[in-house]
């Protein structure tokens, strides 16, 4: 089957004819929804009833900022996160396909990237379903463009393998990417293991790669910290239990 | 030496202690800049006076339109692009180490990402500058978001390489790691080529692999179409000098 989906923003608020599975970002750290997405965003949550979210609680706390008038009692919440049965998310579009909007909210930035958000536009697209992504923040976006490292090739990589060997073969390998490819390499650490993974970096990559490390991005505190590995193993930091992202680049 | 760039938003707001590299998206397509970005990034493109631009001609329209009272006779543009010589960026930032706000403004989308404004923040950052990206559309982000591909590992490739016999190299390369590592390939194309490359890709790709093209995001011809590569080779499409942006995944 052929999937399509042709998304057209004006006819859509227009004729309201067709419903739309809108992918709502929410912000990167504890400010105001209307300071980090454009007021249509807003306006979309103001409008949806049905939700499929990463997390309950705080997709609740979401709405309720982008407008305390929200009753979240009127509201329906489905679970999608990293212990959804693919095979369940399917059904979880029964609003959508019966011709209600319906929206997608992630525990962090934009919904599809870097969570399991993806299963339900794959879900909705291959049954002839609208789409509609919404502007918002990105850690990886944000942080790509503050590092000043190559915009024009770059990978994200989620996070890296566990297992200690695994890992330190992954990390040979992006390295090899960034010095043949030019290719910017960008992944996440749970952030208790933030200091253990950039001792970890600063003890086994070369000497003249860069680790550029973002925490707080969007937030009060937030801090861009590029330099090269030499200067990592230098340096005194501490990135412990703030959400923070890596990026590596000649 | 270290390179440093410790930005709080809070504080250089207040206090105004110290000047910023503002990393000011531009919309994709032909809408009102507010529609697609924060509030904020509009009071930031009344604020500065010195800019640092791809297209000088399109800087001044986008500024026009987030405020038609701005006095672009004011302002000052600098170029920034793919002839501009690397050498030649760090003196751009002269107002900047001067104390003055600049902004870094792209043809589209979010500066630092697939265009030259990487070499600015470069440039910023080695001189202990602060650097402030801002949110705003990108192809990239969206159409990853649209496609329901893999948003937990991806890379973004810019353009495929010219020469035939190196682009086909390059293409089973990526379709390598689609099977072996999950990841998603994101690539762009000169708009009059797209037909050419769709054609191509139809015909040297394996047919389970799925393509998602994306056109004219955020804009009223919107268009996302994701099927596999032997649904693209029955079907009959037409992206002539339509920006769009391509995915690839199983």
């Amino acid at each position: 089957m052929p999937i399509f989906a042709i998304v057209n923003i004006t006819t859509e608020k227009i004729s309201g004819s067709r419903a739309t599975l809108y992918l709502l970002p929410v912000p990167l750290s504890d400010v105001a929804p209307a300071s980090v997405m454009p007021e249509h965003n807003i306006d979309i949550a103001r409008s949806v009833k049905h939700f499929i979210v990463e997390n309950v609680r705080s997709a609740r706390r979401f709405l309720k900022r982008c407008d305390p008038s929200i009753d979240i009692s009127e509201l329906s919440f489905v679970v999608l996160d990293e212990h959804t049965d693919p095979a369940d998310v399917a059904e979880m579009l029964a609003p959508l396909a019966d011709g209600m909007d319906m929206a997608v909210i992630s525990e962090a930035g934009c919904p599809g990237v870097a969570d399991p958000g993806a299963l339900a536009v794959d879900a909705a697209l291959r049954r002839g379903l609208g789409v509609q992504p919404l502007i918002g923040p990105s850690s990886i976006l944000l942080s790509l463009m503050a590092s000043g490292f190559n915009g024009q090739k770059f990978a994200f990589e989620g996070y890296l393998p566990h297992d200690t060997a695994t890992r330190q073969r992954r990390l040979k390998e992006m390295t090899g990417r960034i010095n043949r490819e030019d290719q910017t390499q960008i992944f996440i650490e749970t952030p208790y293991r933030n200091n253990r993974l950039i001792a970890e970096l600063s003890k086994t990559l070369p000497g003249s790669i860069r680790l550029c490390v973002c925490s707080d991005l969007t937030g009060v505190n937030q801090k861009i910290v590029c330099q090269t590995i030499s200067e990592w193993s230098r340096s005194s930091y501490n990135f412990d239990k703030i959400p923070a992202i890596f990026l590596l680049y000649k």
